[in-house]
């Protein structure tokens, strides 16, 4: 039996809940879960439903879209999505990812890693995943940039995962996958944006780290937050520990927010997310 | 405008959320927020929506009682519950509560607190709230579960709140109040049962303690869960000092229980619950 | 049997704990507990000893002095330390702080609450506690402040708790009470500093909130850290949620600064703490 | 210059501390890092201190030998310890301690993993460690261990680590191994001993989840605990959604008391755990 996602978000009006569920009902559709949300500030509805059924899933989409012409509508069947992950020189996001794939914990089939440095060749080597080094040494930034894009693109991912890539991506390379860059910051947003947060924290001396996995939009660490964690620490941890410390929240929380985008349960409106966990 | 909440549970079946939302369309009501749950072990579903408007809430009820003859279906006006407190000694469930009502922080008018020890007369008396002294020695075990009846009965409290309550009480006495008693257990249950679990968690050397708001049930700490939350600890803790740690935990797991409750926000089924947060 | 507590900080060198340890063993005194911590990026070491016995304290003070002439040595008897409370108009940390104290949570004497508001009033005097409404309309900054000063300055407090204390203090205020003035601000700093930061929150789309408790120091939400901790929220939080959500994990952050201040085990090192929890 | 660790515990007695820091102090030892505990309960004194210097350790231990008769003492150099691993099919604990030792995250040599199962020896053999798969089918509880004890003698381990190994050890095995045998159970300990706990906890409606990392004794699941944490679940997740989530608090919680294992920080008195974080 086919399954099957619908996101639909649009300004809220009366009747919304019940011309999606009418649709699916006379469809033939088995409703397996539904999320609505309606955000009171902008007056803005959201709703994500899970069906299943042997019907026209695509005859449901376009007759929503007739009747409601101001949502944004997104039907797709329920399968693993292509990704591909960037990152540099550290192992812990990248091993862990790798690894839930292996053991079948992510809905994702992992494509390619591509990197800006070697380090990380052999660990994805184990794996048996294409590994692409694109130095950054004696290039010009876009040139670099584009010969990541050029290693990325044949792999054609829904999302592209930053576990750890330690380089800056450009507009132009954002805004061809937008909503569709996963990026985990070492710190939790706002707190300690920009280099070092752990050298930050530990001058501020916090007594909580954090970390904060973000879609990745033109600015710096100001891209809408998917999910977040934190750990408590003290007065005895020193950066090191911190960094340590910081690699296990980290991991977890990439983790977190991967699972939650690979299963379409978040919605970006304005520079927050919706998050139907 | 008056504004509503509807409860719907009953094994699920192809249009229930259509139907639902078919009604309230109709009668011209506006969903202010849906929530939906399908058990899948049980096949059994679960609705909670808020609604406001101008028309018939008591004839939606009607319809859909007709229509969904399998359902439980509630329907109330969305407004203050009133709420008895029934404690012991211990003052920082009760006090808390009490401070929360103060502050009009919680939907709940606390319209007295029985007891039966004379101790914390004082404490409620600065809130004024009448206070009843039920005293246990020297009468028989159903004489002073009488008394408390007879204490509380007058109030027509819609939820008992068990603030530290160190008395169990009888089958008789809980079927009044039919998942309408709130306690709150001094332990992360199903650890720990029974008496003294601070003794029983600093013996088995466990790093982390926790509480457990249920609803109460015939049996003794077995009723289904609301709420649970930790706090972590070390060796270094003494049983009275993870006895003070444990009242932190206590009265916000109570508090956020309660506020749950009262705003209609838990289903009970079989001995878990389903919590729409 | 008397108790006491020394904290000594100095610059590391060998042999500190042995010369402590050894002064209180000769002087008859049995440790009864001793933290310790090398501060490794600044060389700096910091002790704090609990003990107990019939010896005289202070010749162990005067001993230590005279052989460690670079430490900042601080003996006190373990002792219940007067507080006086500042606050404006919300209750919730107030009251918590207020029903420990009833409840003998704290080693504490609150010895009255000042305010620039006369809405807690009522509150304040359920507890039997002096409450003094310090208005600050129509008055110049400098003078309210003086005002301030004088209805606390009677009662000799130890410490100062701005329990949602909605004004800055002036540097001359501050430098009266060094090291000494409790602060609890509604965020996880250094997110969010300055006015309203649950709004700036909600805009920023984060899904933990936090609370941080600090000594006040001349710079406003820079003081150095006591205890921070969190909250998980999502999207449907609203402004007022959060807020709701804030007063719980503001509440139980500041009152568990305040016991780790009135136990003294805080040193504040530039700007950062040590804690010896 | 070499670093070293002396742990100590014996009956409280007055000069404890006194005694060990003056007899580093006397051989020109330098202190990295003191803990001391008293547990008041049964007037036992813990205390490890980490210390360097070019001095004879072995002479400290001796002379602390002679002069605190009745105290346990251990003195270690500061290095690498060995490890082997036991694991059954899940590969989620075993993948991460395998991950952090090749990102060089853990003070331990992993030698070998010896298995109950072939499942696991294609990962395993990816990061290049020696695997033994020892199958438990058609020989009887005896023999199988035999043969365990056999695969992992040879690697002459400081530690065994069960990741996730489905099968009880005997008292005779333990014994060879004394508080050195790591276990991670899959439930907040005590709750749910035995098997299929997260059966259990879905059928007991929880609403967090733990793991817990102990001493393996003789006794099943009931050994000094290490660490524990939780994650908070709620109604929705079915039985295959807490155990996802548990196989990150596992991995977590683990890996977490492996770090203060093998850094020394834990002792065990009687069924509790002193942990020197």
């Amino acid at each position: 039996m086919n399954q099957y996602r619908l996101l639909i978000d649009c300004p809220d009006q009366p009747g919304l809940v019940y011309q999606v569920s009418r649709a699916l009902f006379k469809g033939g559709f088995n409703v397996l879960s539904n999320h609505e949300f309606v955000d009171a500030a902008t007056g803005h509805f959201f709703m994500r439903t899970e069906f299943s059924g042997p019907g026209d899933a695509q005859a449901i989409l376009r007759a929503l879209r007739e009747r409601l012409a101001s949502a944004t509508l997104r039907l797709s069947a329920v399968e693993r999505r292509p990704v591909v992950l960037l990152a540099t020189k550290e192992p812990h996001c990248l091993g862990d990812l790798l690894l839930r794939h292996a053991g079948d914990e992510l809905p994702a089939e992992i494509r390619a890693v591509v990197s800006n440095h070697a380090a990380l060749g052999p660990l994805v080597e184990k794996f048996g995943i294409p590994f692409h080094h694109v130095p950054h040494d004696e290039v010009s930034r876009e040139a670099h940039e584009a010969a990541v894009a050029d290693a990325v693109s044949p792999y054609d991912p829904a999302y592209l995962v930053l576990a750890k890539y330690m380089r800056v991506l450009s507009p132009g390379f954002v805004e061809r996958y937008p909503q569709r860059i996963i990026n985990i910051h070492h710190s939790f947003l706002p707190a300690f944006m920009g280099a070092r947060p752990y050298h930050q924290a530990h001058e501020r001396g916090v007594k909580v780290i954090g970390a904060t996995a973000h879609f990745v939009t033109d600015e710096l660490d100001t891209g809408p937050i998917i999910c977040q964690d934190v750990l408590p620490i003290d007065h005895s941890y020193t950066t090191a520990a911190m960094v340590q410390a910081g690699k296990d929240v980290e991991k977890f929380v990439l983790a977190r927010a991967l699972r939650l985008v690979l299963e379409e349960r978040v919605f970006v409106h304005g520079n927050r997310t919706i998050v139907f966990g």
